[in-house]
């Protein structure tokens, strides 16, 4: 166990944010994800870092702000938060993911749950990828409550071992595999780039939407580069091909496929209607009231940010299982983004339809049923998705 | 359990720092304290704060920068890490305490263990201590490894115990309690500021010390008062008088009396020797090597910071127990410390006899055979403690 914790932290150290010898290194975990973050440390030091620096949350302190603090508290930022993302420009950073109570919040107005933001540090670190700054990575810190969420009881190695397969450790050589990868995800975004879509057109159960791109929309996949030229995997797992919308072109309704947890609260049967770009009405089995506060309170959360296509091949897809954890689930299948467009995303500098907002918030639209289309700016379609197969040769 | 852990919490936040109505608090604690930090939290925005910051410290981490990090990573302090002690300025403050793992470094090198210290944090939280800006607490955050080093087995409830006897939990009413124990140990201190001693003598076992103390020596006891007028009890439990001696004028031998937590390891059998002020030897039957590192590093820890008295009715001293943890066994008996003196111990401006250092390290000194005089300007000796009982009337 113990063994496997350094070889994984290792692969996310090494592979995923890549760290570089002198580099220091900032890691964001959960109180909850203890055992990584201190694995994370080690290996961190062991690549070479000149510093390890760890901030740990707790969802916990926020449901007491959120339930007994005052209105002012949800949306402040301190400074010492805001500075130590600053500090991150031009280092390593690492953030450890998995909910151990995924519906914490559930007993909270929804309305103060979507409004408690830290708007200055996404600021930031929105300028940092704008920048291509940091070599970054989010990764699963697999533990009691999120396996709990998973089976209905808090077996943490079986949830290890989906992980495991899902990061290609199960490869005798899980680097070289993640190279291999990595190349086949850029092969299959460079092909979307030269084919230069106007529009994508989703056509699925409770969905019809097209969404415009952008002329200079690049589709990115795999592994991205800072503008020091440092390598990074941003996720681990990725098995996506994605770009950045034009955000003021995006008609239609739009269904969620799988349950997401945001924010302390599991978000299921999310149904957006998007008019012009907007997304003008918000219904969902639960925890609509959090999108909703989300949207009242950030500014162009009410945009699209992404749009990101999975095949059913990908090793999370292939694991069958749900894992309440967005960074998961949305390599399992199709999702949108609304909220912020990553900078990196569009060719040159970013124009009005690129979105900037504070938050970016992923979900799941993929499926068995779901048809994806391209359409090409002389009015022809071209399948991309079909059977959650790839189309496009 | 929870019960106990909220009404402890309630108290640390209203006797303990007083946190008062629109004030922030900022929060301190080893991730192993995470019941009671989530605890304080809420209490916290129940006593009216603003904001709750919360900052979780990770020994392990620390134990990987030392074993694995560079030289320089063991005396760097973090500018967030900075930032978040000054934005204390003007706050409320609470230190979680009680190690999960005393010899947790044990395995490390000694020297470079006691050189792995945060100088410039210190040098801030002295800054306020100067200004009496921050109203602050000391606390203990009873946890299984805490337990398991006092009884050998992971005993939390028998902890719990001890220390709700220690901050008289006990008591129908344990503020008004607070209020008459700070009373009490406020009429002692004002009666040796009173008396004006030149020095103090120290007689025992292997110790045979004395140490001047400066003319506008103040003891203090019980409760402190920021400048702006916040009641606040610095240590909780407390039951010692203390003040800061004259830095230049120590000498003799001392030899300590229970074994203490030194930065992950336990100093037993402690024995410096002092000329002029100056640590000249350390002697030590184990961790000797973390003190030397320390003395070494950082300027003037070499001098002594604080004298400070306790007598045997002490609620500590009646639990009969070694708890390991210095913020506890230091109110069991008398205590010295190297390092800094608190500048709130002199009257008036502190001269050059007010020692000026990057850490504070307290030890204890007291025991049944431990005679102390107070030595006054006219050469005559005042009996302080004999038997650990208060002599002074």
């Amino acid at each position: 166990m113990d063994e496997r914790l350094e070889r994984y932290a290792e692969l996310c150290v090494r592979v995923g944010a890549n760290v570089q010898p002198g580099q220091e290194l900032f890691i964001e975990a959960l109180v909850e994800h203890a055992p990584l973050a201190r694995a994370l440390t080690r290996q961190g030091y062991r690549a070479g870092a000149s510093y390890v620096h760890l901030l740990y949350l707790d969802e916990h302190t926020k449901h007491a702000m959120i339930e007994l603090g005052p209105d002012e508290a949800l949306t402040y930022t301190p400074g010492w938060r805001k500075a130590f993302v600053e500090e991150g420009e031009g280092n390593a950073f690492i953030a450890t993911l998995g909910d151990p109570e995924p519906e914490l919040m559930a007993d909270l107005d929804g309305r103060r749950v979507g409004r408690a933001v830290m708007q200055e540090v996404n600021e930031i670190v929105l300028e940092q990828l704008r920048d291509s700054s940091v070599n970054w990575c989010a990764v699963g810190a697999p533990n009691e409550g999120w396996a709990r969420q998973m089976f209905g009881e808090p077996d943490v190695g079986r949830l290890w071992e989906l992980v495991a397969f899902c990061m290609r450790l199960d490869e005798p050589d899980p680097v070289a595999a993640w190279r291999r990868h990595s190349e086949h995800l850029e092969k299959r975004a460079d092909a979307l780039t030269g084919l230069r879509p106007d529009a994508l057109r989703y056509r699925g159960p409770g969905t019809d939407l097209t969404v415009g791109l952008l002329p200079n929309s690049r589709w990115l996949g795999g592994s991205s580069e800072t503008a020091g030229g440092i390598t990074f995997v941003a996720n681990m797992p990725t098995e996506e091909v994605f770009t950045a919308p034009d955000c003021r072109r995006a008609d239609g309704a739009v269904r969620s496929t799988m349950p997401f947890v945001l924010r302390g609260r599991i978000v299921r049967g999310l149904e957006l209607t998007l008019e012009n770009g907007r997304i003008v009405d918000v219904d969902a089995e639960t925890a609509g009231d959090v999108v909703r506060g989300q949207l009242e309170t950030v500014e162009n959360a009410d945009r699209l940010g992404e749009v990101a296509l999975v095949t059913g091949d990908s090793r999370v897809g292939r694991a069958d299982t749900l894992f309440y954890s967005t960074l998961f689930d949305e390599n399992a299948t199709c999702h949108i983004a609304y909220g912020s467009g990553y900078p990196t995303s569009v060719e040159g500098t970013p124009g009005d339809g690129l979105n900037v907002a504070n938050i970016h918030v992923d979900f799941m639209i993929g499926g068995p049923e779901l048809e994806v289309d391209a359409l090409l700016a002389d009015g022809s379609a071209v399948p991309l998705i079909r059977d959650e197969s790839w189309q496009l040769r």
